[in-house]
């Protein structure tokens, strides 16, 4: 089966938008087991769409199309869908009731120029669009089913993974249905994930399952693809893989699906009811950012603070380094008590990094202490990146709340990662 | 004159990378008064890429090809171009010369498969690449000039100004040169820019400078194009109109060209010798991790806090706000004198954002309070922003780092600024 994606609008052909509607659609298809095979991105132009509209119908099976069904002028993916298609415009008077009741909820009157988005090609499909306006349509031009779907990114998400993808699913044979279930994990490599897993995919029937990854540093994404006939048969046909990654990837997995880590740190420390402190440095502030800017944050995170060097750092929660003839291997754990005291929190979540001297290279790292403080003690996690600085720094932000999340669901924190460079 | 992009990979086409390889020659492109017609992604399959180069050489004059150069087997630009040209593959021994001592350079032998990078078809006119093995070249496919090029930004991008585009201003016409010259301003709508700056492309010779604006909140970039003969000729006929904009975007203008906010006022900050430390509440740190993260603002910036209101933010810094009976409106003001004889900094920057009560919404606004203590007293700027949580977040980082730059440029920080919604 030949798909394609049709990109539509000015701003996207001329590069002031960054074309991310295309990565969703084409990575929502391959998951599916769907590869695109062909993308276009034309301009609001009405030659130019057309011109892409017959050229696709005349390769492809199906052609997805992405913009031009708002309301004005320059929105012209029915108009040119008709002409495309051999057919007339005419209103969709369902649509168009939907329209005015979604105004009339919002206490607005419909502007005249919206009814132009209730204007179908005759004979086509309404595609459901149930936060907005603009109505998806599917139609059939030369050889291929096209399925036209709005540019913003939320309404557009929406229809292809619920009007969409189940369509060319149908048209694509057996398949009705598809499942992907997704793990994120730190510490562990691509290469060791792999070996970790091999055999996974024969638990479930005849190849029914399949296994991938995704790496972007410092995460890596396991996925499991799934396609059948109902939710029902795959769910059940996943079960005993979805046990089996869980189980050898164990400790290492931090989140799943469209969890974060961020996301999981923050609800681990509401539940357990309990108020933190950050304290880091050579971050520039990263990992309290990544929680602070999450909803509900503000009742956890009571205070962060920054400073470029562990002196400074120190001095900053209240604690005069020199003077206290602290160990250096025990900086972390000395500030992030003295931190906790300070704040008045339950915790207190201190990363410090000491990164190699002289130039950014790929061979720059630095040594990492993590010391989590709480109630009845302190906890250390000591390591060594390497990679550059920007690497160093990701990391090890990624270390500090990944030992948080192991401390909160009562794992070690300290279990030897794949990335880490041990002296000796 | 017709342009058209093709981009080739697998991961850009599965979506796993995004295309802003594509944004970035589109834009250059269309600065230069050569707006993109067409764009099509095709995998690393020689069936697409062939009908990809088919397809563009009997439509278009200049075609870019992204990608494909590198010295794997599933590079094809090379062997495809020289399919669709009707010509074989030849060994550039100057290429493969430069080749061998890049690797020299860097104490390495060539591996074997890395010959194949210069292959290039014969006829082929080299692009030089300055900072990759990647070969750029450029030859003729049906009735348009191809223009080939790596899929590693860096590479791409240099390519692309330094090589491609001035070869397809030379077939375009008259135009030999282009210049960009870019303001960045905060505080000024694209409307009211517009309309100040209303002529100022009559101040150079027929028609030859173009104005255009992008805003992408909280800052708007105006642009002024130019297309002639020349460096020389074009930077003569900006002159007049460069300083025009310069005196009516006046103290609103915070960067330009390549220059960022957070670049200037570090720049700033190290000139004057001056360390600072930040204390932020609401934007999660934001304000002090855009300046954290550069290189050299460890030396600057010696100290950051940020909690989640304005009483703990106060506590971080060792003010007892409840205690000192310090008036609402000059809470920002004390909390700024309190951090920098804490934290012994020069200066210190804060930026206190009292939140409207509520869920997100278009209209949810909020109060924000910034001050700078220096050593001889403190400045204050007042203002509201409403636009949702995440349009306030970013207007107030925005204003904060921009009050310090104009405190450091010897400017007036209160001035009025489009966005603002000031009571009654």
């Amino acid at each position: 089966m030949r798909i394609e994606v049709i990109c539509t609008g000015d701003e996207v052909l001329s590069g002031a938008t960054i074309n991310t509607n295309f990565s969703f659609i084409s990575r929502q298809l391959y998951d599916a087991g769907l590869p695109v095979h062909w993308e276009t991105t034309v301009g609001d132009d009405r030659e130019s769409l057309l011109e892409a509209f017959r050229l696709a119908g005349a390769r492809a099976d199906a052609v997805i199309v992405n913009g031009g069904l708002g309301p004005t002028v320059d929105d012209l993916s029915q108009e040119t869908a008709a002409r495309a298609a051999g057919v007339d415009l005419a209103l969709d008077e369902a649509w168009l009731a939907r329209m005015e009741n979604h105004f009339r909820l919002r206490s607005r009157v419909m502007p005249p120029n919206n009814r132009k988005q209730a204007m179908l090609p005759v004979g086509a499909e309404v595609l459901d669009n149930p936060v907005g306006t603009a109505c998806g349509f599917a139609i059939e031009i030369g050889r291929a089913r096209f399925f036209f779907t709005p540019g913003v990114p939320r309404e557009m998400r929406r229809m292809i993974d619920e009007q969409v993808l189940p369509r060319i699913l149908a048209r694509s044979g057996t398949a009705q249905a598809v499942l992907l279930k997704r793990f994120h994990s730190f510490g562990i490599g691509e290469s060791r994930a792999d070996v970790l897993l091999a055999g996974v995919e024969a638990l479930a029937p005849e190849g029914s399952v399949k296994l991938g990854f995704r790496a972007h540093y410092p995460q890596l994404e396991t996925k499991l693809a799934l396609r059948g006939s109902s939710q029902a048969e795959l769910r059940e046909r996943l079960a005993p893989v979805e046990a089996a990654v869980r189980e050898r990837l164990g400790n290492f997995i931090l989140a799943e699906d469209d969890q974060t880590l961020e996301g999981v740190v923050l609800a681990a420390l509401r539940d357990a009811g309990l108020t933190i402190m950050i304290a880091e440095d050579y971050t520039g502030g990263r990992v309290a950012t990544r929680l602070a800017v999450l909803t509900g944050a503000s009742d956890v995170l009571r205070r962060s603070v920054a400073a470029p060097e562990v002196t400074a750092l120190a001095t900053a929660v209240g604690l005069d380094l020199a003077a206290s003839g602290v160990a250096v291997d025990q900086q972390a754990a000395a500030i992030a008590t003295t931190a906790r005291l300070a704040a008045r929190t339950d915790l207190a979540l201190v990363a410090l990094i000491e990164p190699d001297a002289g130039e950014d290279r790929t061979d720059f790292g630095g040594h990492i202490q993590i010391a989590i403080a709480h109630r009845d003690g302190v906890i250390i996690r000591r390591s060594r990146l390497v990679g550059g600085r920007e690497w160093l720094r990701l990391g090890a932000a990624e270390m500090a709340l990944d030992s948080l999340r192991r401390h909160l669901w009562g794992l070690p924190i300290d279990e030897r990662i794949d990335f880490e460079k041990l002296p000796g």
